[in-house]
């Protein structure tokens, strides 16, 4: 299949809605509305300017003397409501995958990166609805847990979970979770490795 | 925090944007812009009316006889471009998750589910920038693969992967993921296990 066209729908300052024109298998012509971020969503882009950042850097920390998984339960103004996941947060202009981990991370919890364990590539949240991309960066961590230095959106409370504490929380009813963090505190639970 | 009101800026028919007014830390008014494939988003709910229904249904398969996991490579009109990921699909109305996942996997892959093996509660895709949810659900799955249920707007293509296929889908460059499937994979690549 082929994207014969692509046009921009609204023009606000974070999110826009674009729709995209596309013949389907059979040959009618289409289109499929979604959600970006960007001003130029990556399918407006030729294949030498495409870029492979993320939107968003996701960061899995693991405490070097805990020997815990940490987690942040934090409001989400689009839910209205709190939920568990990893600290996160879009990549600031120039800045590099390795320097966001580092910046966020700080930002939510307070903690220090020591050793990045892996990372993924730019990866797609939810590709039937957007094109938003994030890399996640899978780290151990060093320090005391503090909310010093969120911004003033942010409302947080840091966690430290072992594996039981983890399938406790999957257990919880009424706990919202975001995809990331509940395949990997799953896996956790079940094996004790992220 | 708290979520003061809640508007509507655009009207669509599968995706639309809202606007949430809400105070912050501090107590300043801003405001927050979200997509939703739903009409009356989360947040617009009161606490009896919320429903925990996802909005789609991801399959994540692995199949009897032949001992491997079950991926797609699928055309994602929002990129342009194909995608290694899961069978997945919105909820019909009146429609349980086991139905969708059934219809679903049948649908893309050709193959029929033989046991479901664990169920994600509705889970969050991108909690920033949606309030879409999805209910991950791990099958044992028996047959064999084909495309000739696919609809005129899917090009899919199934793929059963070792985990030692599954080391080397990660690290052959340009190749797409989503989120959910390089969560996985690469569990599976490293333990043998989903």
């Amino acid at each position: 299949m082929k994207i014969l066209e692509v046009k921009q729908l609204t023009d606000f300052k974070h999110l826009n809605l674009f729709s995209n024109k596309y013949k389907d298998r059979t040959g009618t012509l289409k289109s499929w509305i979604f959600a970006s971020r960007s001003k130029e969503p990556q399918v407006m882009l030729n294949e030498e300017s495409k870029s492979c950042k993320p939107s968003a850097v996701v960061i899995i920390p693991f405490h070097q003397e805990y020997k815990k998984l940490v987690m942040i339960k934090e409001f989400r103004v689009p839910l209205g409501a709190y939920q568990y996941g990893f600290p996160a947060g879009l990549m600031d202009r120039d800045e590099e995958i390795e320097e966001t981990a580092v910046r966020e991370l700080k930002e939510e919890t307070g903690l220090e990166i020591v050793k990045i364990i892996r990372r993924s590539p730019a990866i797609y949240s939810s590709s039937g609805m957007t094109d938003e991309s994030i890399s996640l960066v899978y780290v151990i961590c060093s320090g005391k847990p503090s909310i010093e230095w969120n911004e003033d959106s942010e409302d947080i409370e840091v966690l430290m979970i072992s594996s039981e504490d983890a399938q406790k929380l999957l257990e919880t009813p009424d706990i919202k979770f975001d995809v990331k963090s509940w395949i990997v505190v799953s896996t956790f639970a079940r094996t004790g490795i992220i």
